[in-house]
């Protein structure tokens, strides 16, 4: 019988898909079968991360940050909240949910930024120390229904931030990247079509964690 | 003949060996030839650069950075630097000082931390976009010596921060590294006996600049 995944789940995909409220919900099933979780979003999950959140996100005039620096300023949250929150949590049994990892970068800044996938693979395995997610959701949602989903959650959100300000073929090429990792791994990355409803999303979603996981 | 290296300047050894002060007084004789010089340091020289040069010193209980992400964050501040200020800086003809630079990741990093040396030369010539100094002085200084000088600074200076407090054997190996990078590469990195007082040590490194760039 082939063995368990680690019990590791992240959630990939456009701003506006929805992954924070499906990380919740999931959370709360969790939760109710009394089983502990820990939750982390990157970049972010430690003070450092953090604090690297804020410059990665600020799109104040006069900030600059080239592809290499954010290529490497992802990779310095995530080798620290690997080390510092996922790792030491895995350890204790718990499980981790993660808003966003590897496959981030792969997205981003491959089809994003148009680095080499073998760099950025080998970038994240540093980062990352080995370690791999058991299951990956990639909320699927076109690039249009996500900004009008963001531009819905009122003004203060909707102020966009210095990626999420980028080109419509940027979210193109991230999208596609998703794909193609589905198709690499498809008993890992799950795609979900999040256009439905919340409800609907998070059903497919239990449905998944509990046969994957056998709950 | 040999053409003359680019006019690109790199600082490196201990804290306490009189970095700042020497790029000071190189700047103020290049200055006074009327040659415009662009001085940075690493990690800084950007808006980016300088929040993380604070991430990297920070030194407050519970503050955690993790070799990994210290590496990712010096490269991060070292590839902004290339191309908003030193690469620019460098086709205007401009000198360029800087405090710090590649060297610096192969000897903390490497001889420090224990990364090995071919993996920070693959990441460094991703930072630095393939450009190198024309000439590199190690100011060379027993770590003793350097802590007796940082302390002789006052309680300011003297409060250690996150790098400095690490065992006298760290500086040794970083010390090691930088020696072995002047066996290698004779014409760029010259040690100078920095036990001197300043004003001996200003002499002998505008005697090698002179030298290199034929002033």
């Amino acid at each position: 019988m082939r063995s368990r995944p680690v019990r590791f789940i992240t959630f990939e995909g456009a701003e506006g898909a929805g992954k924070s409220t499906q990380i919740r919900r999931l959370e709360a099933r969790l939760l109710a079968l009394g089983q502990p979780v820990l939750t982390v979003r990157e970049p972010g999950g430690t003070p450092l991360g953090e604090r690297l959140r804020q410059l990665l996100k600020e799109a104040s005039p006069g900030w600059t940050i080239c592809p290499e620096s954010e290529l490497f300023l992802f990779l310095a949250s995530r080798a620290q909240v690997v080390r510092q929150a996922i790792g030491p949590a895995l350890r204790e049994n718990l499980w981790v949910l993660s808003d966003r990892f590897s496959d981030s970068t792969l997205a981003y800044q491959g089809g994003g930024r148009g680095f080499a996938q073998p760099l950025l693979r080998s970038l994240n395995e540093m980062a990352c120390a080995g370690l791999a997610p058991g299951l990956t959701f990639v909320l699927d949602i076109s690039a249009p229904e996500g900004a009008a989903r963001i531009a819905r959650r009122g003004p203060e959100s909707a102020k966009e931030d210095r990626i999420e300000s980028e080109p419509r073929e940027f979210f193109e090429r991230v999208r596609s990247v998703y794909r193609e990792l589905a198709r690499l791994e498809p008993d890992r990355v799950r795609i979900v079509d999040a256009e439905r409803s919340p409800e609907e999303v998070a059903a497919e979603i239990w449905e998944i964690v509990s046969h994957v996981f056998g709950l």
